[in-house]
C-alpha cells in the first residue's frame, strides 16, 4: 500500500520552515503498513497545487496534503481541492462550533476565522480538536486524500486520533507493532556481538533497529503481520528473550528520557537530588528541571565553573585541587559528597571534565570527563573518554551520570 | 529564475531522517536571486529518480540534487544520472586521490571506496574538500543539474564554495544582500508601528522581515537588484535611518546568539558573571558555558530551586521568602546580590518565577517570572508575564535576563 505526502507552503520553498511533518508521517504510516512513495512540497499557487494532486492520485491510493489552511488569502488550498474534486464551499455549524470553542478567549472572532467554517461539500469533515482548521477526507474511485493543517502539532493530533486509525480501516493494512528497549552498559559493536545469535534466529516477520545516542543504546523490535495476536505473541516471545540475555542493562521498555525516568525512580523512593557541575556546566540542572513537578525532588545545583568555587561552596580541598587537578576522580567525589552537603540532598551527581575545543593535554586531552555518582555514603566514578566535540561531550556526559545515578540507586 | 530540488534516499521516505537540506538550499538559493518551485523526495529506484528528474528538467532550468552517492550497494544516483544524460562512468585520479586524502586514517581503503572515484563521463566534476562523494555538474540545452552528496554538511560546503557562486555567475542572476539586526525592549507589533513610515517608504528592491523569537526580535533587511554597488548604497541608506529611528535598542547586527554577545561584552571589559536560578533551572548558566572559551568569564551558579537553598546559599531572608513569596522582586533582588557575593563575580543575573504548567495562583499565574540583573551595586529588575508554556516560559526568562545584564553593562 503506497502513499504520497504533498506539503504546501511558500515558507518550505523559501526555507524559512524545516518540514518536520513528512519525516513524522513516514514513520507513522509505515507503522501500519503503508510505504510513502514521495513527498512532494509545493508554494501556494493554484496551478501547482493541481499538478501535484493530480500526479500523486495517479501514481497511489493515499494521498495525505498538509498546509495551506489558515484564514488569510494566502493559503488555497480548500478552494483549490474544491476545484480538483469538482465541488464548493459550504458553511458547516458543527465547524463553526469548533473554531469558536478552539478560539475562545485567545482572540476575538473575525470574518477571516468564519471563513474556516466553510468547507467542501463532498468530503467527510474530521474533527480537528487542537486548532480551527478543518480536516477533509476525500474519496474517489477507491481511493483516498486527506487535507490536514500544516502546524505540526495539529497534523500529528489529527493523526494520531483520527486519520491513521481511518486509513488502516479502510485500506485493511498489516498489523505493525513495535517494543522500545533502553540499553545501557554497551558500545554498539559489542552489544550487537553479544545478541547475534539471538538477531539471526529471530522471525521473519521481527525485525530489529539500533538507534544509539551518547552512551545510550535504543533498540526497536518490530513485528508485522496480518493478526494482530499473533504478531503480539511473537513479539513478546523475543522481548523475552532479550530481557534474559540483557537483564538490568535494560533500564527502560518505553523510549522515554532519563530525566523523566530519575524523576520518576526519585518521586517513588522519596529521595531528593542536586548537582555539582563543572564542564556539563548546568545543563544536567536544566534537564532535571525540565520535567514539571521536579521541585518535588530537585533541590538545587552548584555550577562550578571556577576551582575557588569548587573549593568554596562544595568544599573541594586546595590539597586535592592541586595534587590531582580538577578534572580527576579525587575531586568529582570531593565535589559530589559537597553537593548532597550543601544542598542536603540524599543523592548528587558531579562532573569535571575538558569540554573542548581547547584546554586538553597529553595526560588529560580534550574529551576526559570525570563524573560521580552519590547516595548518602555510597559513591561510583567513571571515566569518560574520547572526544566527540564540546556539545556531545557535555550532552553524554550528562547521560552518563543520570545513568550512574540510576545505578546508584536500584 | 527556477530552481527545483530532487532529494533521493529512502531514510526520507520511511522518515529516519528529517530533510534539513532543502531548507538551507532554499535560503541560500533565494539569496543569489534563484526561486525554488518545488522539492521532491524519492527513494532509491531507479525509474522513480528518473521520473523525478525528468519532470523537473522540463520545468526548470536548475535542478540540485542531493543524496544516494555513498559507496553502497543501495546508493544508485549516479549510475542513473549516466543513464538520464546518455553517457558511462570514467575512473577519474584527481577525484580517488581526494577520496583517498578525506579517507586517510580513517577507515581503511576497500573496493567500494575505489568505486568513489568513478565519475560520469559528460560531466564537470567539482571538488568535494569535506568527502568522499563526486559533485557532478551536467549541463544540456542551457539547463543545468548538479549532484551533490546528502550528508548536510558536505553539501553545505559545497554549496557554499562552489556551486553557488557557479550558478550565481552561470545565470547572471540578480545581487541580493542581507543585513540583521536584532532589537530588544519592543512587542512585534508596537516595533512594527514605530517603523511604519519608514516601512512604506522603504524603495521596492529593499523588502523588510519581522523573525520574532521570545523576547528577541529578529529583522532582515534584503536589497535585491543588478548592481552590487547600487544595492550596497541602498542598503547602507536604510540601515543608517533605522539604527537613528532605533538607537541602542538594536543590539547586534549580526544574527549572534546572546550568549556569545554576552562572552564578548565581559571579556572586553575584563568581567565575571554568575547565575542564581529558580524557575530557569540552570538553563542560562547552561547557555552561558555553552560557549567555547567561557570560563574566563563565567566561574558558575546556584541553582536555587528550594527555598532552603536560596536561603543557604543565596543569603535570601527568611522574612523576604515568608512576606513577599519566592516569586517576588525582592527575592530576585536578594538571589543576584548573593549570586555576586557568593560566587564573587562583578555581576550575576537572577531568575523566580512559575514555569508550569502547575503552580500558578489568581495573583502569581503561571508565566509570571522575576528577573534580576546585578552589576556591583546596580541592580536592575523585571517581572516577565503570560504563559508560553513550561519550555518558552523557561527560555524567554534566559533571554530576557541576558538582555537586562547586557543593558546595565552598556
Amino acid at each position: 500500500m503506497f502513499a504520497e505526502l504533498i506539503t504546501i507552503g511558500d515558507e518550505l520553498l523559501i526555507g524559512q520552515v524545516v518540514d518536520t511533518n513528512s519525516a513524522w508521517m513516514g514513520r507513522e504510516l509505515n507503522n501500519i503498513g503503508i510505504e510513502v512513495l514521495r513527498i512532494v512540497s509545493v508554494r501556494d499557487r493554484e496551478e501547482e497545487i493541481l499538478e501535484a494532486i493530480d500526479n500523486a492520485m495517479k501514481r497511489v491510493n493515499i494521498v495525505l496534503v498538509t498546509g495551506g489552511l489558515g484564514p488569510t488569502k494566502d493559503d488555497i488550498t480548500k478552494q483549490t481541492l474544491c476545484k480538483y474534486f469538482n465541488t464548493e464551499l459550504i458553511f458547516s455549524e458543527e465547524v463553526f462550533e469548533n473554531v469558536k470553542r478552539v478560539l475562545a478567549g485567545k482572540i476575538p472572532m473575525n470574518k477571516l476565522n468564519k471563513g474556516q467554517a466553510m468547507v467542501p461539500k463532498n468530503c467527510t469533515v474530521i474533527n480537528n480538536p487542537v486548532g480551527s482548521a478543518s480536516v477533509s477526507w476525500f474519496e474517489r474511485d477507491g481511493k483516498v486524500l486527506v487535507s490536514m493543517p500544516g502546524v505540526p502539532q495539529e497534523m500529528t493530533t489529527v493523526m494520531a486520533e483520527s486519520v491513521l486509525p481511518k486509513l488502516h480501516e479502510r485500506f485493511q493494512t498489516d498489523v505493525i507493532m513495535h517494543q522500545t528497549f533502553l540499553v545501557q552498559h554497551y558500545p554498539e559493536s559489542v552489544l550487537a556481538e553479544k545478541l547475534e545469535a539471538w538477531e539471526v534466529a529471530l522471525p521473519d516477520c521481527i525485525k530489529l533497529a539500533y538507534l544509539p545516542k551518547l552512551g545510550i543504546i535504543r533498540m526497536r523490535l518490530t513485528g508485522r503481520g496480518h493478526d494482530r495476536k499473533e504478531v503480539e505473541t511473537l513479539l513478546n516471545r523475543e522481548k523475552a528473550k532479550l530481557e534474559t540475555i540483557l537483564g538490568e542493562d535494560i533500564f527502560s521498555e518505553e523510549d522515554t528520557p532519563l530525566e523523566v525516568i530519575i524523576g520518576e525512580l526519585l518521586k517513588k523512593r522519596k529521595l531528593t537530588v542536586s548537582t555539582a557541575e563543572s564542564c556539563t556546566g548546568g545543563s544536567i540542572a536544566e534537564r532535571l528541571t525540565s520535567i514539571a513537578g521536579s521541585s518535588e525532588y530537585f533541590k538545587g545545583s552548584i555550577v562550578a565553573y571556577s576551582n575557588e568555587v569548587k573549593k568554596d561552596l562544595l568544599y573541594v580541598s586546595s590539597e586535592t585541587l592541586e595534587k590531582y587537578g580538577a578534572v580527576s576522580e579525587e575531586t568529582v567525589i570531593e565535589m559530589v559528597k559537597g553537593a548532597m552537603k550543601a544542598l542536603k540532598t540524599d543523592c548528587a551527581v558531579a562532573t569535571s571534565g575538558i569540554a573542548g575545543p581547547g584546554g586538553g593535554t597529553p595526560e588529560k586531552p580534550v574529551g576526559t570527563v570525570w563524573i560521580a555518582a552519590g547516595y548518602k555514603n555510597e559513591i561510583r566514578t567513571y571515566k569518560q573518554e574520547t572526544n566527540r566535540g564540546r556539545a556531545m561531550n557535555i550532552e553524554r556526559a550528562g547521560n552518563n551520570a543520570l545513568l550512574m545515578l540510576r545505578d546508584l540507586l536500584k
